[in-house]
C-alpha cells in the first residue's frame, strides 16, 4: 500500500510529501457530473455504490495518496431527526431549527450502524474496492460546525442567530452540543470500525469566534471527541488512527487548536504555513495550504507555490499538502491534476 | 475638544481609552430608522444634511469620542463611472461588472469636489455642527476590498471572479487598481482639505488572501496611497491627520500590514488584541476588537470581555477602543450605550 499519508499523519519519514485535496471528489470533475447528473446529491450520498464510485474517481485521476469518504458534514443532522434537504444553487436547508428547547430536545442521539448504516457500507465497500492502493479517510464536521447549520437552518454570513443561542441562552446551546459530540462520536467510532483509516473533524467555521470563544464553545467539544476515540481506540486495541482536525481561519487560534489533542493540524491559506506550525508548538503535523482560487494561475505560477509551501512546511515534524480549503467547482481538472504531479515530484527524494 | 481620541491615535497619554463603534451610525438605532424611513440610503449619503444628521446621533445617544462621517464605501465606485444601487436585503448591485479592458478603460478618476462633493459638504457641515466637540473621521475602502465589489458586481462568498481577474489576467487587474488607488488617493485628500481630521482605510476582505497575495495584491496599493497623504499633508504644511488601517480577519497578516505605514491598525475579534499588537511590531497603536455579536450578551459579560480587551491592549502604545467589525443591525441600542460607558468608566484614571 502507498501509506506515505499515514506515515506522515504519524510523524514518520516519508520517500515524498502525500497530497489529497479537500473536496477532491467533486463538481470540478466531468466524471463526477455524470454521475451526479443522474442522482441527486443526498441519493448519492446515501446510495454505497455512487458514493465509493465517486470517492474512487479522485484517486484514479488525480494520482492523491488518501481517498476521503464522499459523504457530507451534514448527514448525521439528518439522524439526529431534523430535516435536511439540498438545494440547487442554495446549499443546505435544515428544518426546524435549533432554537428552543423542545426543538433541541426533540433530537436523538442515533446509532450509526443504523440510521447512518450506508456512510458505513459505504466504507466498507470502499476498502474493498480500494483493495489497499492508497488509505481512506473518514470525516465528520466538528460539533459547532454542524451545530451552525443547525441553528441557522443552512449556511450564514455572520452566524447571527448561532451567536445569539450561545450568548442569550448559553444552557440550550450546550444541550445541543453535547447531542451533537455524543452523536459525532459514536458516528467516528463506526466510520474506524467500518475501516476508516484516518478521519478528519471539519471545524469550517471554528474561526468565526475570538480565541476565547472559540476555545468555550467550540474546542471545548473537539477535545472530549478526540479524547474519547483516543480512549477507544486503545480499549479495543485497535491500530492508531490518525486524526486531523481542520480549522477555517486559522491565524489567529493557533494556541487554542494546538490543545486539541489531534494527530495533524488542518491550515488554511491565510497564514504562511511555517507560522502555523510554530503557532501549534513547532513540532506537528500540518496540512496544508494552498489557495483553493489559486489553481486559476498558470503552472508555473501554481508550481512556484507549491515550492513555497512545500519549503515552509519542511520545518514541522511532518507535512501532508493539501488546499486550505476545498477545491471550487470552475477548477480546470487538469490543474489539480498537475498540482499533485508537483508535489510529488517537488517533494520527492 | 474631546481630543482622547486623535491622541491616541499619535499615541500619546489619555486620560481614558477612546472609543467609537464600526457603523455606529446604522440601523440599530431607532433614530436613524426614522431618517432611513423617509429617504433611500444612497439619497442619505448624498444628501449632506441628511448625513450629518445621522453622523451626530451616535455622538449624542452613545457618548463616543469620536463621530464618522456617514457614507459608503462604494461611493467612488460610481464616481468612477459604474453603475451603484442598493437593494433591500440584497446589498450593493454594481454594473457593468469590472472584468474586461474595455469596460475597466471606461472608468475615469474623478475630481472629487466634483463627482462627489455631498461627500465634502457632509464633512464642512459637520464640522460646523460638531463645533470642535469630538473630532470627525473620514475614510474610504482600500483598493482591493473596492475592487472585489467592483469586479464580483457585489457582495461574494468565495471572491472567486475578483481573484480570477488576478490570477488569470493580472495586467488588468493592475489597470482597474491604479484608477482606483489614484481615485482614493484624490478622495482621501478632498475629506482631509474638507475636514476630516483623521481617516480610516477599511480593508475588510484583505484577509481572504494568502499573505504573499495579500502583498502583492492589496497592500502594495494601500501603501501608496498612506506613502501619498503623507507626502502630500507635510507639503501643504497641514497638521498631522492620523490615518488607521483596518483589515477583516487581521490574524494571519500582521508582519505585512505593519509595512502600511498606518498610524493606526484596526484589528478584527478573531485574535487577541495582545498577540495582534505584538505581531504588529509591539510599540503600535491598535483599535478594536470586541466581537460585534457579542453585543447580545448580558451586561457583565459585556464588562468581562470589556476589561479582557483593556487589560491585553495596556501592553501596545496606544488603545482605541471599537468593535472587531460593524455593529449589527438587530444590535440592542442600550447595549451599545453601555459599552461606551464601560470602556470610559474601565480605562478612565
Amino acid at each position: 500500500m502507498n501509506d506515505t499519508f499515514l506515515k506522515a499523519c504519524r510523524g514518520e519519514e516519508v520517500p515524498f510529501t502525500p497530497v489529497w485535496i479537500m473536496r477532491q471528489a467533486g463538481r470540478y470533475l466531468p466524471e463526477y457530473r455524470e454521475v451526479r447528473g443522474k442522482a441527486d446529491f443526498l441519493t448519492m450520498c446515501k446510495t454505497p455504490e455512487l458514493a465509493a464510485k465517486v470517492t474512487l474517481q479522485p484517486v484514479d485521476i488525480l494520482n492523491v495518496d488518501a481517498a476521503i469518504l464522499f459523504s457530507d458534514i451534514l448527514i448525521p443532522c439528518e439522524a439526529m431527526g431534523q430535516g435536511l434537504e439540498f438545494q440547487e444553487n442554495r446549499g443546505p436547508i435544515l428544518d426546524p431549527v435549533m432554537r428552543d428547547k423542545d426543538t433541541i430536545d426533540n433530537l436523538s442521539v442515533p446509532d450509526p450502524e443504523d440510521k447512518t448504516k450506508f456512510v458505513m457500507d459505504t466504507i466498507r465497500l470502499l476498502r474493498r474496492e480500494l483493495a489497499e492502493r492508497v488509505p481512506l479517510i473518514g470525516f465528520s464536521g466538528a460539533p459547532f460546525t454542524t451545530a451552525t447549520y443547525m441553528i441557522e437552518g443552512g449556511t450564514s454570513r455572520n452566524f447571527m442567530n448561532t451567536k445569539r443561542l450561545i450568548y442569550e441562552t448559553p444552557m440550550l446551546y450546550k444541550s445541543l452540543m453535547d447531542k451533537i459530540t455524543a452523536t459525532i462520536t459514536e458516528y467516528l467510532k463506526a466510520q474506524i470500525s467500518a475501516g476508516a483509516q484516518a478521519v478528519q473533524i471539519f471545524d469550517t467555521w471554528g474561526g468565526i469566534f475570538s480565541p476565547g470563544d472559540f476555545r468555550e464553545f467550540a474546542l471545548a467539544y473537539v477535545i472530549k471527541i478526540i479524547d474519547a476515540l483516543k480512549k477507544w481506540i486503545k480499549t479495543e486495541n485497535r491500530e492508531h488512527v490518525p486524526i486531523i482536525y481542520f480549522v477555517g481561519q486559522t491565524a489567529g487560534l493557533l494556541k487554542e487548536i494546538r490543545t486539541s489533542g489531534a494527530d495533524a493540524f488542518g491550515v488554511d491559506w491565510r497564514i504562511n504555513i511555517d507560522d502555523a506550525a510554530r503557532g501549534l508548538g513547532g513540532d506537528v503535523v500540518v496540512q496544508g495550504n494552498l489557495d483553493p482560487l489559486s489553481m486559476f494561475l498558470p503552472h508555473d505560477k501554481i508550481e512556484e507555490r507549491v515550492k513555497d509551501i512545500l519549503g515552509r512546511a519542511s520545518s514541522a515534524r511532518g507535512h501532508i499538502f493539501n488546499l486550505g480549503h476545498g477545491v471550487v467547482p470552475e477548477t480546470p481538472p487538469e490543474n489539480v491534476i498537475a498540482l499533485v504531479e508537483m508535489v510529488h515530484r517537488l517533494s520527492g527524494k
